[in-house]
């Protein structure tokens, strides 16, 4: 079956495998097994809506991965993994979808005695999505002499710093939520269903930006309003826009699976007094925070400053304040490795990017001005240039 | 906090948890902890994207059900669940967010103890995405005296009988999805890229129909053309549509989460012969298949006679050829109960909701018509008059 053209070179894939044996070493793995979709597409270039049903990607230390999920999407990793061998593509039947007497992990099992690994130590991803309970219970019991451990993170952890390629990808992904952003405020007035503005949002990112097309961001766009914005995470209805109210847009522009997530905030009418103290606070904190990152510096000492900043102007952030970025798929733009927040002692490094994401919600709305940011040989470098401040709109 | 409009009458959710709770009777179990974010929704009236966070609903043999989630999300609970009681909502602290050592299943074990139900039968869905593995070990390290059993699916049959309400939505998302697939027959032509045509589709989707708004699909749109239609599940690129190519769009229209996923299939330019052919053969397997959608049926009789019908025509489909739908969050819109596919014994009941799919894959192209269809007193409706034959442009 024919490829499509690869999003990166076979020697990326092979650098990224090397990376990861070496962390796998270190761990004291023979093997492990992917069902992150990121993990799984950052190792083999493998892409397709399939996570709804049970699939992951083995890793030993020889030879080519192995990408193994349900028989007719087989179809779709020939079209898009670096792998070229038959055997590097193992599809099961679809007996086993969704199939409460028939678990898929079983059948995984006999691949793995196949590679000589029945009694090996194999890494799984206890805390992923779309590694459950039941999966892992049937990997125990289907590989009685094998030692399972919890290998959550490890592959994630060396997507951290992004190649030029990946770096690349992310600028286009920021082009095309700067535009997302621009259109907003070109539609966005009172009496506008939110609905409406929500597929033009969409439409808008999808389209794409400098002639580079727009991927599915791994969080729907989201544009809460008033009291809905006091809320993270609330989904649109159509609710018409009104006068008086903030709404923040908590938005990603996305290309070939690379995420670059934005947000700003938008009043419409005359703004009061507690959104511009807020956002003076903001803006103050988000540059406190934007000093401390450079090469060599911790995570932490970005949350640290920002919020001695924001505390000191009388506001409060308990969450973290960002965390690392790259590729993704839903439900979750995160590479959840790395977090702004107290206690995270990783040491920055030119090349990682992350979503600095200081989000204030107030008793009557929200607050959001965020930024993507990629560190460099010398500090940082904001992905986007769309305007920081509070837009305002009769 | 003051709360949204509902979507459902309180005594509709009691009547959903009365249901639940005989089912919770018959599997012995004095507790249930719910992960699925359709299952969370249908149970509370939840909504929000927080499922790349670990959350649940708690619900025992008396009062009303308990949200359990992230702090922050504690907010978007109390503006969305029908129950006003604040301990119905509980919240965890931030610093148990993607921690490594930090799980919050262990404050969740805190809850059930304060529940009197540390050494009760809970019953857990082991196979859904959203429970990981990590969660399973941690509730059950924190529990040691609890009996933790798998309840995978038991509230998803609850599901399977629509009520009157969730009728209505599906209709509305029924009128959204001919809307998407009539936009797509004014745009697609020969050099349109693929990812401004899903723009389009998208923008469509989510404006709605019939004064109704788009929500979100639980799957992104897939529109695949020529060899990419091989294969299931790949998602768009920005290559432009081309003749000779046949493309199918498996797309859904939503409202109120409710999904109602509907495919066609268009061809661009003179349509080859295995294709009219293949086109035959699946008209009359649908309309041998639709002939056994009646109360009292098993779901394999559909199944049974629209193979034996392909079958007759030279064509094999080796999938499940629907499955049951309603209320949906990504990664799947369909509900993980019933399928269409020889074994499955379940006996169809009026009210009963169903994405009938007929797909095939050729080996130069895909050939998708499916058909979203209720189930009523004396045979079956299809929710969507979009006709059903090939679409050819040229």
């Amino acid at each position: 079956m024919q490829q499509k053209d690869a999003d990166f070179t076979t020697s990326e894939y092979h650098a990224r495998i090397s990376k990861t044996r070496s962390a796998m070493e270190a761990a004291g793995l023979d093997a492990i097994f992917v069902t992150d979709p990121s993990n799984m597409s950052w190792l083999t270039g493998y892409d397709g809506w399939s996570f709804y049903v049970h699939q992951g990607v083995i890793l030993t230390h020889s030879g080519d991965p192995i990408w193994w999920g349900r028989g007719m999407d087989a179809l779709g990793a020939r079209r898009t993994v670096f792998m070229q061998h038959p055997d590097c593509i193992r599809g099961y039947d679809d007996r086993f979808v969704q199939n409460p007497d028939k678990h898929p992990m079983t059948e995984l099992a006999d691949i793995f005695a196949e590679l000589g690994l029945a009694q090996a130590r194999i890494g799984v991803e206890m805390d992923n999505y779309y590694y459950t309970a039941a999966a892992h219970g049937a990997i125990e019991r289907a590989l009685p002499n094998a030692t399972i451990r919890d290998a959550t993170g490890l592959v994630n952890w060396q997507r951290a710093v992004k190649s030029p390629q990946e770096i690349d990808y992310m600028r286009r992904a920021a082009r095309i939520v700067e535009k997302m952003h621009a259109r907003i405020l070109e539609v966005a007035e009172p009496g506008l269903r939110k609905n409406d503005l929500i597929a033009e949002i969409y439409a808008t990112g999808i389209k794409g930006a400098d002639g580079h097309w727009g991927d599915y961001p791994a969080i729907v766009p989201m544009a809460p309003s008033g009291m809905d914005a006091t809320a993270p995470h609330l989904t649109w209805d159509d609710r018409p826009m009104q006068k008086g109210e903030a709404t923040f847009f908590e938005i990603a522009g996305a290309h070939k699976r690379y995420q670059c997530p934005q947000s700003r905030t938008l009043f419409l009418g005359e703004v009061p007094q507690k959104y511009l103290d807020a956002e003076a606070a903001v803006l103050d904190a988000i540059a406190a925070g934007l000093d401390q990152a450079k090469p060599g510096n911790q995570a932490q000492d970005i949350a640290n400053a920002f919020n001695a900043t924001l505390n000191k102007a009388g506001f409060e952030k308990d969450s973290r304040c960002g965390y690392a970025i790259g590729i993704s798929y839903p439900p979750d733009w995160g590479e959840r490795t790395i977090s702004f927040r107290r206690g995270d002692t990783t040491i920055l490094q030119a090349g990682m990017t992350f979503h600095f994401m200081p989000a204030l919600w107030l008793d009557d709305g929200g607050l959001e001005i965020t930024e993507p940011i990629l560190i460099t040989e010398s500090g940082y470098e904001c992905l986007c240039s769309t305007p920081r401040e509070l837009s305002v709109k009769p």
